[in-house]
């Protein structure tokens, strides 16, 4: 399991590469949940994602012989943009697989990056088998998406931004794809305010994470139909899981419903682009599911690439 | 004309009430420009633009015998917006005229702050004659768009906050309508850095403070067809001017066709949602219209309170 100790380590190498993204806030929002409220605006993260802290963390600590090898990872999302992103800063071949099905725009802005994509059919099963395939035939190195140390630590920095920036803190809400996110922030935030309950939050269709912290065992759902992609992941990973049960308080959800609402008061009223998975915790803070009142909140708004076909259909 | 302790005064009226917006930044803008470039985000400002700024400091410093009195404004924009807020917060009734053509949601965002609006024909003249009518039968305060000292100095705190935050400043581009925001914004980051050129941005169309710049006195053009609404101001004010002669460096021009450009960026790159006007002055620097290299670079992006139908088409 990490330490603070690693998110230390992270955070310096990721301090030259990486935005320290703002923390955002609106009356109007602390008025309607009756909270003080701040978002983590990691949509104004490079690539548009938290998703490169984890990656450039992971490939930065590579060794000489590793790094000449490249790298492989296989994500129809934003750890694609991620890899592709920090293996060109670092000098590093990277290889992305990706289902044939993606959209045009994150294949080209992988490509843009400067990596190789590689197609594969639009399954868990499918990517994985690529991925490995490719590993196998050039020896290349796999950066996996959340279960892995290097991954997590370098998500956590987002909780140790967030921890020396709120001193005040009295809940972070965090959302859970996988769990690499999470498991790094609630490790980086408990480290400098033990107090702060940190809290998980998946769409209820997508409520893997829920039925684990519960049942106190990893449970793996069928893959669910949500509008937040990043929540797409059937189970939390084993090391996140370890992670999640030592130091996050609770896991909630939110509906679909809920982060569109969101969405749309980003838009109208924070002018801001939040891509659903990224309106999932915030969901959870604006409609105040916990029922708190006069706390101090931040939630981590996790990235911005939306579609724009589907933004035009929240407008 | 106003100095730099006028605007100190308005910085300590406008602390507690205003938000010290972000500035934000971009690999991609920098690498596309050459230049090393910081966004003043006033689109995340209360009422989503600089204008609470002016308008607060106005109404706080009425004598309590004005602010019985009550105030008028009369826009179409965000000005009306920002004197219905300010007068809220200080507990003075407020009118808005406003043609009777605006936007059903402007409408309503200045009466959600608890202003009276009153409708009138849409053309200057009107406004301006209804408005007077109002203050003459009712003995409210008008409070101006921009030719004013203490609306001058409010703005100017946009350009305090710049100031303070970026030492190594060289350029500062700021878009410009009545005057208001440059003024202030000149004054101020002159008297922190003398050295910095304060540049003027219009689009071509609305080129009114371009003519007047060269020829050294107020040119009034005809009401000017452009998106940017904020520039359809005929002329800029007499205060206005004389510190712009005074302090600005020049004044460019863009077109609007570049100004849909950065608002495309803006959104798909950069996450976040600017109106038309707030991205004029960005369209000065992503387009380099000054040629400059190297530089570190600020353009104040004025507000972000756009139209969801004319968002939908820049999607």
């Amino acid at each position: 399991m990490i330490s603070s100790k690693d998110i230390e380590q992270a955070f310096s190498i990721l301090k030259p590469v990486v935005h320290e993204t703002p923390l955002l806030s609106s009356t109007t929002l602390d008025r309607k949940c009756g909270n003080s409220v701040f978002l983590k605006a990691e949509n104004f993260q490079r690539i548009g994602s938290f998703k490169i802290r984890g990656a450039y963390n992971k490939i930065a600590q590579l060794s000489g012989v590793d790094r000449q090898r490249g790298v492989v990872a296989h994500s129809s999302g934003n750890h694609a943009q991620g890899v592709a992103l920090a293996s060109k800063l670092l000098g590093v071949r990277a290889t992305i697989v990706m289902p044939k099905t993606s959209p045009s725009n994150k294949v080209e802005a992988t490509r843009e990056y400067g990596a190789e994509v590689v197609f594969c059919e639009d399954s868990s099963d499918d990517r994985e088998r690529v991925a490995l395939e490719l590993e196998r035939k050039h020896g290349y190195v796999p950066v996996p998406p959340y279960d892995d140390d290097q991954i997590i630590a370098g998500q956590g920095t987002v909780g140790r931004e967030i921890a020396k920036s709120l001193e005040q803190l009295n809940y972070l809400f965090v959302p859970v794809g996988g769990g690499g996110l999470i498991a790094g922030c609630a490790v980086a935030v408990k480290h400098f305010h033990p107090k702060v309950r940190v809290i998980g939050v998946e769409t209820e269709t997508a409520n893997d994470c829920y039925q684990s912290f519960r049942k106190r065992e990893i449970v793996r759902i069928e893959p669910p139909k949500t509008i937040a992609d990043g929540m797409r992941t059937q189970s939390v990973g084993t090391r996140n899981f370890e992670i999640i049960m030592n130091f996050v308080d609770d896991v909630v959800t939110v509906t679909d419903d809920q982060v569109i609402a969101v969405m749309k008061f980003f838009l109208e009223r924070m002018k801001i682009i939040v891509e659903p998975t990224g309106a999932v915790a915030p969901a959870a803070v604006y409609h105040n599911v916990l029922g708190i009142s006069g706390q101090t909140v931040c939630a981590v708004l996790s990235g911005g690439n939306v579609n724009p076909a589907f933004l035009k259909t929240i407008l």
